[in-house]
């Protein structure tokens, strides 16, 4: 017989994060990042631009990119389904309030990521485009909760379920996640619905995260709970 | 020669997160749940008590508990490090306000986790046992920013950057780091003044913030920086 | 036929702000700074030992005096009655957690207004001294929700409205009233069981908040209120 | 000779607040819902249609409309000399993100102030209108800090100072200027540059803020203030 490993003990140990309800009014779509500037296109010209080998740069992001497109259109997917069932949805994007670098926060003005307003980059994907009344959040930081009005937004609609969908998983996905759970909301994360860089980062955040603070769901799984709901008239 | 993987893409790409100073007046430690509730102790007796045999419980967490002390130590030599040269020090804990399990955050409330209060384990430990007026913020939740007031009060100290260390890398000082760093704050996180059970989330967490949006330096290299400075009369 | 006047204006513009239901678990009784350092009496003191006539700072503050011990005893009865219907109570108190100055939040720390942790002046005033496990929120500025964690506790506890009674209406009051109608809560502040130094400052404060963003009722009509409430076995 | 009063006491015992210096790159001017909607027309209009007979109101008006007016020609000027020194503006509005009731703070939706994005009532008044990146901060509730992300914007910016202009004085820069000196900002609020629609409140209430938690000067003072700054090249 295999040692136990500490992983078991873990397990053993646990009292598992309880499920929790998906619901109209209760329950809102957070959908982060998932813009033009996420997308692998401008990291490949960037690299290219710098002077590494096209196609090794291409070949070295092949997988990243198969595991991003994915998670777009099961973020798609998701979206579909919560406008069907009237769930509702914000849209969290990087994007300035001016061209200003002092109207950046500073951790992202540090490393020279300035997005600027109304630009293509900051325009949501194709596949997630906003419609009309739906909100849409700017933030110039990493995590959506702490450099806007979000929480503000949701609790004053009386939301108290969140299912996370976007980019990227150890960045702007994990600040998020941890802070949403920390203030008391449910969290759903949907693990294929969310990527990063490097798989073994993403693989090993949602370890740590999944029934420590949150619930990680496959887009398949959220699908089938959001099918049970009642559709509005 | 070896294709490119895309971790060197990414080398390629990053504006490193910019080095800053640490100075007092300006810089704080920030001790998380360095705590007898976050040692391995309790963990193993848990594990005994639900029935897992003893032997290989241990055998399993040695590696765990290795990490685990090893962080501690190296705290306590920060802790001493920056009392000589007059750094603010903050020990954040797990520790509810009273007994009443509504009193606990959600997110821990949810998994059983209320720290009672004056309890013994969530007394510091010995090593880095509060000194009379050192601030202790407790919390009921994983982040040290998002459950208290540690932000009101920081900033009115008008502390500009952080050292971080404690426990556990991928909960509450994951939760802390990716905050700190998103409201403003120049972040030290201290590699191997730091652990969690599995070492791969360890490191995967420090891969995924190292640069992104903070510095990670050894405890060796923080000694350094802290020797630099004058202290104080 | 009197001529009409702003006020009438706005009466009749108004829609009144709507009333809400007082319900245990989802009401907390917010008792403001009622603690030595907020009555008369140090006040009297200090101004004596400025060298002030005593015979005329007595005179001075007879008004104020009749009105700050009336709004004690009217916070004790509402006090007490919240506790027999199983209303929860948060005792939030002005107290450093330190006597390092640094400690004590910019906006008290520049009036020299410093209070030493667990010193007399700290403590409740006998009349709402708090029972073992009610909730005491400690702050070093005015309002109660912009220095400490006070909204994360409630909304961790599902509270939805909030009582105010304590001191000084214009001041703590005042910046707590604002902050938790602007943040949702609904809110009932306790006319007669509040003041302030100058009688027209209070009543203007009154008059400003009622209806616009907040109920205000009497002692006798909250009391009223209580008494509907089933209490629990 | 005349009795003490209250308020010769509290002169005698206060340590004023003290004054500071207003610096660019350090100060920010906040313009608070200085926009149609806080005008007197649609008032006059809205108590024409309730059947108030149009020739009182008018009359009952007329004071407020006067202040207000000269209110805004003094936020006008102090705007102008602040944009000629480099002393950074925001401006701070009423205006939900869409026409849905939900994407309003419950404090605005219970009473039916959903001010329509892209209206003309949400438009800053054309004396003090944006310049292009000038930030704009909108908000759905009655503090410019508690609804929105501005007190993330402006630490980001390392400002430390402000100066509050705008409407109505007992409502929204009451909720703000609580607030601000609350979290550790130094704050001017400028007498004559701020008024509500009954003169005794806002009286009332600059007395109670005076030296209490910030410093009132009169829009001439302010102007002295700001003509002593160089003029950036």
């Amino acid at each position: 017989m295999a040692a136990l490993k500490i992983e078991d003990v873990i397990y053993a140990l646990e009292t598992p994060y309880p499920d929790f309800d998906i619901a109209p009014g209760k329950t809102a779509l957070i959908l982060i990042d998932i813009q033009k500037i996420a997308s692998p296109e401008p990291f490949v010209k960037a690299a290219i631009k710098k002077g590494l080998p096209e196609k090794e740069v291409k070949a070295a992001i092949v997988d990243y990119e198969k595991r991003f497109w994915k998670a777009v259109d099961n973020s798609a997917k998701i979206l579909k389904a919560c406008r069907a069932k009237g769930i509702d949805v914000v849209h969290v994007r990087l994007e300035a309030p001016t061209k200003n670098p002092l109207h950046t926060a500073k951790v992202n003005r540090k490393i020279g990521l300035i997005v600027t307003p109304a630009s293509e980059e900051c325009e949501s994907l194709p596949q997630v485009k906003p419609l009309p009344d739906e909100l849409i959040v700017n933030k110039t930081n990493g995590g959506a909760f702490s450099g806007t009005n979000l929480d503000f937004i949701l609790r004053n609609m009386d939301i108290q379920s969140l299912i996370l969908v976007g980019f990227l998983t150890d960045e702007c996905v994990a600040a998020t996640a941890y802070h949403a759970s920390d203030i008391g909301y449910d969290v759903l994360l949907v693990r294929d619905a969310t990527a990063t860089h490097r798989n073994e980062a993403h693989e090993a955040l949602i370890w740590s995260l999944d029934d420590m603070c949150l619930k990680v769901y496959t887009t398949d799984e959220v699908l089938k709970k959001l099918c049970k709901i009642k559709s509005p008239k």
